[in-house]
């Protein structure tokens, strides 16, 4: 199976994305509600938390190990390759991927829990990607030494390209509530995208599995900024890491199913995923 | 020692109090920052977790257990009065004393979280006080039939008491992002108030340990209506209770001594504590 946690119930978002992308294939889900949120704890106890939710999942047969928790993503997803064998994906790396892909002036734009932010993982893995990337013209010319080159107009399809991220911590209690329209919503969504807007910024990666709920709210705020879902990018990513390999792609079950667990079950994890996945899904309580 | 938990540091309120009304008197105190809120968890949940936070104090050598944080008086007291030996108060019952001493149309309100709203345990002690309290005028004269007593005018110092519970879950993060003069803010506050202001309430407990920080902006929304600060009234209690009981009391180390611990030390513990109870206090770490 396609083994997915998160800190709570938004990563059901990212079980939603998946099975639309891959809707054959198992998903088991496992979501912390008994310890919700991960967003403003410690690295340390996140990193503690994401591995005990992972080795639930190989416990319930996952293969492979996704995490739809940005704040987990941030801070745990290295630690959990090296501690476990199966190949773990994250939803930073796709996100920055597809943001990198539609921005136009280079200028990007995070929103974030506070750990998420903290991290500085988003910049990172840009600053890797930088990297790793070939350069496509003129610059990257060694022949030519660089007084030479200097005042010749270079051609580069490739802009700089720079991060600036910003905590939205308040986003996702409101999300919780139900406040999706509110003004008091409106209010902090504009206070959150102003440092932005100022940046320039002309993406924006909405980096907390609850933000894409706002999705209208933060288009009325920002119609100009193209708005990246890391949910989407993961699944999109998520089917070419499979389909690239054959063997892992075997040794997943596909028969369409879905199983849902959290470690506490209260009447709100029922609500929303029936709303988001439909009425018959059943969500199974673990003790730890 | 006395012992004071909390599901994270809003239950430095409660030691400050104590502190202010018990200086001599030791306090080991302890927040589950590792697993906060419990507010939004189940009734359950909080059981299992308050009675493992108690468990701590007890190993700590406390004497007497306060439970500073509302969602957990409010769901797992008598639970703990079940399984503990050392006598178990909670913030509840004395908001409620107070706030029926105080108010005057007999129409109280209380914000608290969803956990401690729904479990109605507000009306539930008010119902058991009004119970035990001998009513102090006619009405009680049993020795006059009913039908005799109708139509004469009784003479009462007590009105019919009503509480009418109000879940205002978003005042908490709000509170710990420090955003307690925003607009935002004022808005929720007016939001949250206005369905207990047509109850035409004239008393408010503020039912969750952050809610005092909001005091100025919920008086300034309701001017008329008299606040009640439930780790005053439960400090003011606790004295009481300590003073009632020599053997207790003779128990009770009496160092002005005051230890912290924490299941999750983030910056922001260390920050809160030092504005809160003063720069020389230290906060230790402890790991489940």
């Amino acid at each position: 199976m396609i083994g997915v946690f998160d800190s709570g119930i938004g990563g059901l978002t990212v079980v939603k994305e998946i099975r639309n992308m891959l809707p054959e294939y198992d998903v088991v889900y496992f979501g912390d509600t008994a310890r919700v949120p991960y967003g403003n704890k410690s690295p340390e106890l996140i990193k503690k938390y994401a591995l005990e939710d992972a080795r639930f999942l190989l416990d319930k047969g996952a293969k492979l190990i996704v995490i739809a928790c940005n704040s987990a993503s941030a801070v745990a997803r290295e630690y959990l390759r090296e501690q476990l064998d199966v190949p773990v994906l994250g939803v930073i790396g796709p996100a920055v991927h597809a943001a990198k892909a539609a921005t136009i002036n280079g200028r990007i734009g995070v929103i974030g829990t506070r750990a998420t932010v903290n991290s500085g993982i988003y910049q990172l893995v840009l600053k890797n990607l930088e990297q790793t990337v070939p350069q496509s013209t003129g610059s990257s010319d060694r022949s030519v030494p660089a007084f030479m080159r200097k005042g010749k107009r270079i051609q580069t399809s490739t802009p700089v390209m720079s991060i600036v991220a910003q905590a939205a911590p308040l986003l996702v209690p409101l999300v919780e509530e139900g406040y999706i329209h509110k003004p008091e919503t409106k209010q902090l969504v504009r206070r959150y995208l102003q440092p932005l807007k100022q940046q320039q910024i002309d993406t924006l990666i909405l980096g907390c599995t609850h933000y894409p709920i706002l999705k209208e709210v933060i288009r009325a705020k920002a119609p100009k900024i193209k708005l990246i879902d890391p949910a989407q990018t993961l699944a999109a990513e998520l089917e070419l890491f499979i389909k690239d390999r054959r063997e892992l792609d075997r040794s997943l079950s596909k028969r369409h199913e879905l199983r849902l667990y959290v470690s506490d079950l209260t009447l709100q994890v029922n609500e929303i995923a029936n709303l988001w996945l439909g009425k018959h899904v059943n969500v199974e309580e673990v003790q730890w």
